[in-house]
């Protein structure tokens, strides 16, 4: 246990990122099952600079070698998970739903085949927007857990940011009253817009940097709002905030993600407390729920920087856990500008 | 909306439990599906005595009306819905895992079918010590999870309160190093003995009383608890305060679930703030994933004098959502003793 200890407090302090004998072990435990770094910090849970760390130091330690582009246990390494007992990790998650505990079926099914032909020609992501995009199937999963918690149907409808192209989706379904998309991005606004007049989806699609105070006519005038804000502590008041500021009173719903790729558990704390501070309950957690496509500009991230072999993702490796918060007595949304640099802590590997 | 507003005020004032229009309108829109109150309960996800509550003041306003045993909308209650564009719940449920997102497959199936076997013995749940089961399937789907979440094998696992039978679950699995349980019920530890002999599962099982502080050998000695607390804000600090007693460091793991039929979502809030301030995180939050087999002893409950129909539940209403919680630095246990009515609150039902 005590190398684990060791390893532990010297990557915490090479990184700044809590670390701890489980996070040493769960990587290890990684390890086991795959030569793959993306697999690894997929698997391992942990924030990627850590992981990084953590198997340069296992490294140094004789316990890892890295021979070519994999990873691999010495024999050291071996006889450790032996002595201590690490057993590799086992999935039982769901095939049907991908985990998901929803399915896309019915009239939802009919709408994602639409979706899956009008998304092929979508906008790449990029690096200048911090963009990402999950998968079709996710986008439409999305919206059967959102229909099946009521937060849909004759509903006011809001997006804050849409590289998912959550809006086309929403709007496809038919489900919702009314379908805003606020997006910085103008590509990406004027694609949804030409979608929108082609099917005749009447999405209220604009440009809007939301580190601007909202538009006035969206403030406290939706049921349910969708993000997927950065990660600092600063960025999810501030984003989930702005979600917040649009929502019409008490019992009305949120939906965004937040990824242990780019976030210690000590900093979901941290998050989770300013939730209820602004009057938030979290009704919903869903591991992994999230899987995003990888995206062309991975060499500019700070996580190919510190990745200690350098082999681009082939699977996907960037997931995160759906949150859905309620609204409930006493709660405050942020509307105030937004300035300074909040996209960034000692956590983060896509900026 | 004015009288969804009126009803709602009015059902807060006569059961103390926070009422919001959104509450009237869940209701409305569950008896547009079902005309069975314990239906309507679970579809509204509101606390029992509320939902009791709101059918007697829409049945006052002549929205709804009791025939026999049936809760059915009259003309003016479907007017009001179609003017109000109340919409109907649609479930998109996975039923390859009932919405849970983990299956129960391989040795883990074997594992289930012996469980099936030697549960059909168990002792009835009882009144007394506010005893409820879930299904046998439910049981093993917790095992499932928690092995996909690395909580099991090769470590230690604490049952506090054992009406599941999770120890026997954990036990034959075989996935942990250790299994312990602490119950009340002298008869349940009983029982859990026998079939640890005849299974050779080495179950440390002990009768213990919650409200008395952990035997020592107990404290700091596990990786992972399980356990169902009543839900009062304090027997959570108190009950899962014991779980936590019981964690050897950061990063080990807590089970347990919370209702919507006996907690609102306001309540929710301030039970998500005193799980921050024990030093936890929430990982998951899984929606229904319990489900909890009707017991005899319903005529006793509180619930059942605030039913508006004196029908007996048939299926299965009560159900819970999985929390999953971890330590972060700065977590802390609770070992004091727990005294007074820490049970029930204005929000209670099967007390």
């Amino acid at each position: 246990m005590e190398i684990l200890k060791q390893i532990a407090q010297e990557a915490e302090k090479n990184t700044q990122v809590p670390a701890y004998p489980r996070s040493v072990e769960k990587v290890i435990a990684a390890v086991i099952s795959t030569p793959n770094f993306w697999k690894v910090v997929d698997l391992s849970d942990e924030p990627l600079p850590l992981v990084a760390e953590i198997l340069k130091l296992l490294n140094k330690h004789g316990l890892v070698v890295f021979e070519g582009n994999q990873i691999l246990l010495t024999e050291a390494g071996n006889e450790l998970v032996k002595k201590l007992g690490i057993e590799t990790f086992v999935s039982h998650r769901c095939s049907c739903c991908n985990g998901r505990g929803v399915v896309i079926e019915g009239s939802l099914k009919e709408a994602f085949e639409k979706f899956l032909k009008i998304q092929e020609k979508r906008p790449p992501a990029i690096h200048q927007y911090d963009q990402g995009f999950v998968t079709p199937e996710n986008t439409f999963a999305r919206v059967a857990l959102a229909d099946d918690r009521g937060d849909l149907r004759g509903k006011n409808v809001i997006v804050l940011g849409d590289d998912d192209l959550m809006s086309i989706a929403l709007a496809l379904s038919g489900l919702p009253k009314k379908v805003t998309i606020l997006e910085i991005d103008e590509r990406l606004v004027n694609f949804i817009k030409e979608v929108s007049n082609e099917y005749n989806l009447n999405i209220d699609a604009r440009v809007h940097d939301l580190r601007q105070p909202l538009p006035e006519d969206v403030v406290g005038a939706y049921d349910t709002f969708f993000t997927d804000p950065p990660e600092t502590v600063e960025a999810i008041k501030a984003f989930v905030g702005r979600g917040v500021a649009t929502l019409k009173s008490e019992r009305c719903a949120g939906y965004f993600g937040v990824t242990r790729r780019e976030s210690s558990l000590d900093k979901w704390r941290r998050i989770q407390k300013v939730l209820l501070e602004m009057g938030l309950v979290i009704t919903d957690l869903l591991h992994n729920f999230n899987e995003y496509v990888n995206w062309d500009y991975y060499e500019d991230m700070r996580g190919w920087q510190l990745t200690p072999v350098k082999e681009p993702p082939k699977d996907i490796w960037y997931k995160s856990t759906q949150f859905r918060v309620e609204t409930v007595r006493g709660f405050k949304g942020f509307n105030d500008p937004i300035v300074g640099d909040i996209y960034n802590d000692a956590e983060s590997s896509t900026t």
